[in-house]
C-alpha cells in the first residue's frame, strides 16, 4: 500500500522555483575576473534562467538528455547555468578548467558537449584543442568585451544570446531521476571519469547541506563559494544558498589571499568553504597583516584534503573563526562526513576538542559509512584499525559515466573510495591516507597524512607533503617535501626528528628532507604526490 | 537520461539506522505517566524496536501494509512503536486519544487497525469502545502494573511482548512510497478523515526541519516533544531527533505548566514545541512563579493556531525566550511555514520585527503556498488581499485515507486549506481566519483571529475566542468570548471596545462580551467554535 502523498518530483527547478518564490531579493555578488564588483537579486537571476532556457531551446535545438559544457570561474551567469541548462532536463557538464589540454579534450568529446558557454579569460585555455572537439557546435563567451577576438568558431556573446529571448518559460515535467549535472574526477591515476548527478541527487545533496549539523546556514548567512564551481558543483552551494535564502559571493578568479580577505571585509562574509591551500594560504596572510576589525566570517566549512590540526587551531586562537572539516569526493557530490563537537565533547579539554574537530567527522543523514579490511571483511569501528573507507547514499553514484567498469563497487552496493581510514566507537572517521599514497615500512603502515599534518604545525613549515620512497631494509620508508613560511628561514633534518618524535615512534619518522618553493598541486588544489615521485625518481628533489 | 546514482529509498528505517550507527549514545529521557524518570539511549531504543519488529511479524502475523494503532502518550517505547511498526512495512496509525469515544470507534473500524498498543492510564477509554471494534485482534498494554486488569481482550504487556524476542531483524526492502503511518484530522466538521503518509514524505519532511529556517535543530540540542505522537506524528518530531542527534525528552501526560517548567529547567531543555495553549499556560506559570535561574529554553516552535502577538513578546522581554511561529496541518504533515527575521528585518523597529513574527511565515523549501479568490483566481501576493490558502509539495497529502472525494483538492494539484490569509511580496503568509469562521459583517470580512491576538494583548485577558453572531441589519457581528487572568478581575466592555479601537475600525469590534471559565478546546488544543457557536446558540453564554 502506497502513502497518499502528491507527486512531487525533487528537481533544480523546484529549488530554483523556490529561491524566487521566497528569497527573490536576496543577491548575488560577483567579483569579476577584472575586479569589478557586479551585483544582482535571485529575482533577476531567475528571469535570466528562463531567458536562457528559451535560449537553449530555440536558438540552439538543445533538448532533453543532451550535454551542455561550462568553462567558467563562480559568477551570477554560471548560477544561470546551473538552473537553466539542468531546468531544461539538459545536463550541465562543469569542465575543470585546471586540467590539462589533453585532458579536457577527451572530456569534452566523452561527454558530448553541444554548447559551451566559456569565460573570455579562459577562452585561450579551450582554442588550443578546439580543432579536437568533435561534438562542439556553438561556444558562448561570457563576460567578453564587445571586440574580443578568437578562433573558437560559432561565437556568440552570453549577454546577447540570452538579450532577444523571453523572459517567460514554462520548465519541462522532469522525472527527479534524470540526468542533471555532470563532473569528471580529477583524473590523478588514469583518464577522468564522470560522474552524473540526477535531480534528486542534487536536490537532497543540498537539503542535507543546510543542516546544522552540516554546513549550517540559513537565511541571515552571507556565503563566499570558493570552492570552484568546475570542481563537484562549488559542493552543491548554488543549491544551497536558494533553499536557505544566503546571500551568495561568488570570487571568479579573484582566489589570491588578500583578494579573498578584501571580500571577507567588504561582504560581511558569514559562511566560506574551500580547499585548504586556500585557507592556509589566507591565515598566513592573515597573521602577516592582521585585519584591523575582526570578521564577521564565523566558520569555514574545510575538504578535499586534510586540515592541519595546527590551522584549524590558529584560525580560531588568532581571529576567532571555525575551520569545519568535512570529507566527500566527485563521486558523493561531494558531501559525505562533517565534523562537529557533540554535547559530550563539552568537557574535553581544548587539546582534546581539536583532535575531534580535526577528523573527517559523521556522516550526515543520507549517506551510511564503513570501513573494509583488505581482505573485504568489515573492520571494526574502533578508532584504530585501518581500513579503505566505503560509502553509499542518496547522493553516491552508482557507477561512472558510459563505463560498466564497476571494480569501484562493491557486489553489495558501497562505492570504495580509495580512502583509508579509521572510524571510531562515535562514528568519527579520520582519514589516513589514499590506499595508494599509504606508505609501507618493515611491514607497517605509515599515514602520510598523519606526517604532514604533524609537520605543518611547525612554527616555520608552511606546507609539507610526505611520499614513500623504496629502501632495501624496510622495502618503503617516508620522505617529506616541505615548503618554509619564510624561505630564508630553514629548520634543520635533526631538529625535524626531534620535532616529530612527540607523535611519533622512530621507525614512521622521515630521515629524508627536501625543500620546495611550492608543493605541486593536483587540478582541484590537493597535494600532487605523482608529481613529487616523479621529481623524486628523475632525481630534481634537491 | 537518468543520473547513475544509487538507489537508496528514504525510509523511516534509513532514519533508525542513522541514528543508531551515528547517535547510539543519545538519550530519550521519558517522564512516565506515573511521575518517574526512565532514561535510555538511542542505542537500546534500536535494540528494541528490532524486538518489536520480531514481535509483530511472529507473534502477531502482521504483515506490509496492515494497520497497527497506538493510543499512548509521548514516551520512549512510542517512539520504538513508530520505527517498529513503519520498519517491517506496515502502517503505524496513532489515535488520537482526545477524540470523542464515537469517533475513535469510528477511525478503528476504518484504519482496520489489527493491534492496538495502549497506554495503561488510556486503557479506560478503549474499554468502552473494545466491543464494537471490528479489525482488533490483540491489544498491547503500556506501562501496565504487573496486575493490571483491564475487559479489553487478548491483552499482553508490552515489555513481556518484547522480552522474549531476539534483537536482530533484517529490515524488509521497502518503496519510498509505501505507506508508513496514518492520523486522522481532529474531525471539527463531519467525520474525522485519515492522511496516510509515505516514508518519503516522512523522511523528507524531517530532513527540511532540521534546516536553520525551520526547526533549527542540531547534535547540541536537548528537544522537549510536548505535541503528542497522537496528534500529526508529534510534528516529525521523533524523526527529526534520530537524523539530527537531538537528545528527546518526552513528557507522556505531565502536561501541565508547572509540570513542563520542572523539565525544562531539570533536563536544561534548548528547543520545543506545542500549542499556544501550552505556551500560554506556561507563560502565565512562569509570571506567577519567576525560575530563579534564566533556563536553557532558546527557542519554543509554536503552531496549531495563532500565538498571540502579545504572548511572544512577553515571554522574549521577560524570560530571554523566543517564540518562532510554523503553520501546518494533518493533511500537510504538518509543517508549511515558518517565521523566521531574514536579514533585511535587521533594521526594523522591535514593534515591526515583532509584526512579522507574529505571521506565520514563509513556505519551507519543498513545499509551495498560494492564496486563491472566491471564484478561483490566483489572488495577488500584496499583504493586504485575503483569499484561501492552497499548498502543495512533497508531503502534502493527495486524498484521504479510502475516499475518492476530491473536494479538498484542485484540479492543478493543490490541497485547499480551508484557512484564510494574506502572503505579503516577502512571501510571509499570515492566516486570517478559517473559512468557516470568517465574520462577514455589512458586506466585509472580519477575522476573528486578529480580534482574539488582539484581545490578548489586554494584561487582564488571557484567552479570547471570537464568533459570528447573526445580526438584523449587518448580517453578522462579532461577539467575544473571554478567560480572565484573575477571575475577579473583570474588564468593561467600554474599556474593551476602547482598547481594540486601536487596531480596529468600529464595525469590526464586539459590543458582546461574555467570560468563560475555560474556552472549550477541541482534542488538539484548539478554540472549538463549533461548541461556542453551539453555547450561544442554547443561551448558555452568560
Amino acid at each position: 500500500m502506497e502513502g497518499l502523498i502528491m507527486n512531487y518530483p525533487l528537481t533544480t527547478n523546484t529549488i530554483l522555483e523556490y529561491g524566487n518564490s521566497v528569497y527573490h531579493h536576496k543577491k548575488i555578488i560577483t567579483y569579476l575576473p577584472n575586479g569589478t564588483r557586479h551585483e544582482y537579486s535571485f529575482g533577476d537571476m531567475y528571469k535570466r534562467c528562463k531567458q536562457l532556457a528559451n535560449a537553449l531551446t530555440q536558438k540552439f535545438g538543445i533538448s532533453k538528455g543532451d550535454m551542455v559544457g561550462t568553462f567558467a570561474w563562480n559568477h551570477g551567469a554560471h548560477v544561470e547555468l546551473y538552473y537553466g541548462i539542468s531546468g531544461i532536463g539538459a545536463v550541465c557538464h562543469t569542465i575543470n578548467i585546471r586540467l590539462s589540454g589533453n585532458q579536457i579534450e577527451y572530456i569534452i568529446n566523452n561527454s558530448e558537449d553541444k554548447v559551451i558557454f566559456v569565460d573570455a579569460t579562459l577562452v585561450p585555455l579551450l582554442e588550443k584543442i578546439a580543432p579536437r572537439l568533435e561534438t562542439v557546435e556553438h561556444y558562448v563567451l561570457i563576460n567578453a568585451p564587445e571586440d574580443f577576438k578568437t578562433t573558437l568558431p560559432n561565437t556568440i556573446h552570453y549577454e546577447e544570446l540570452i538579450a532577444e529571448q523571453s523572459e517567460s518559460f514554462d520548465w519541462p515535467e522532469l522525472n527527479e531521476n534524470d540526468a542533471c549535472a555532470m563532473c569528471y574526477t580529477s583524473g590523478t591515476t588514469g583518464l577522468p571519469k564522470g560522474a552524473l548527478y540526477s535531480h534528486r541527487s542534487t536536490f537532497l545533496h543540498a537539503f542535507a547541506l543546510m543542516a546544522p549539523n552540516a554546513a549550517n546556514i540559513g537565511n541571515t548567512d552571507i556565503v563566499l563559494l570558493i570552492v570552484p564551481q568546475f570542481h563537484v558543483m562549488a559542493w552543491g552551494f548554488p543549491y544551497l544558498c536558494l533553499l536557505a535564502g544566503a546571500t551568495m559571493v561568488m570570487p571568479s578568479s579573484n582566489l589570491n589571499p588578500d583578494a579573498i580577505i578584501r571580500m571577507l571585509q567588504a561582504e560581511k562574509i558569514t559562511k566560506a568553504n574551500g580547499v585548504p591551500t586556500i585557507w592556509l594560504g589566507v591565515y598566513h596572510a592573515m597573521k602577516m597583516n592582521p585585519p584591523k576589525e575582526k570578521l564577521a566570517l564565523q566558520e569555514y566549512l574545510v575538504g578535499g584534503s586534510a586540515l592541519p590540526k595546527s590551522l584549524i587551531e590558529g584560525f580560531e586562537k588568532d581571529f576567532g573563526i571555525k575551520g569545519t572539516h568535512a570529507w566527500g569526493m566527485t563521486e558523493t557530490s561531494p558531501l559525505g562526513t562533517v565534523s562537529r563537537l557533540q554535547t559530550k565533547h563539552g568537557d574535553l579539554p581544548e587539546s582534546e576538542k581539536l583532535v575531534v574537530r580535526a577528523k573527517q567527522g559523521t556522516a550526515i543523514p543520507g549517506v551510511e559509512i564503513r570501513i573494509v579490511n583488505e581482505d573485504g571483511t568489515l573492520a571494526p569501528n574502533d578508532g584504530k584499525t585501518m581500513g579503505e573507507l566505503q560509502i553509499k547514499g542518496a547522493w553516491v553514484i552508482s557507477s561512472y559515466f558510459k563505463t560498466n567498469n564497476q571494480e569501484s563497487f562493491t557486489a553489495d552496493g558501497w562505492f570504495k573510495t580509495g580512502d583509508v581510514c579509521t572510524i571510531d566507537t562515535d562514528g568519527f572517521m579520520e582519514i589516513k591516507d589514499r590506499t595508494k599514497d599509504l606508505i609501507k615500512s618493515g611491514g607497517e603502515w605509515i599515514s602520510s597524512v598523519a606526517l604532514e599534518s604533524a609537520l605543518m604545525a611547525h612554527p616555520k613549515i608552511k606546507e609539507a607533503a610526505v611520499i614513500a620512497i623504496p629502501d632495501e631494509k624496510w622495502v618503503e620508508k617516508p620522505l617529506a617535501t616541505l615548503v618554509l613560511v619564510n624561505k630564508e628561514d630553514k629548520v634543520s633534518a635533526d631538529e625535524l626528528i626531534e620535532f616529530l618524535s612527540r607523535d611519533f615512534v622512530k621507525y614512521q619518522i622521515p630521515k629524508d628532507y627536501y625543500y620546495l618553493d611550492e608543493v605541486p598541486k593536483t587540478s582541484v588544489g590537493k597535494f600532487d604526490k605523482k608529481e613529487i615521485r616523479r621529481l623524486f625518481a628523475e632525481g630534481k628533489l634537491i
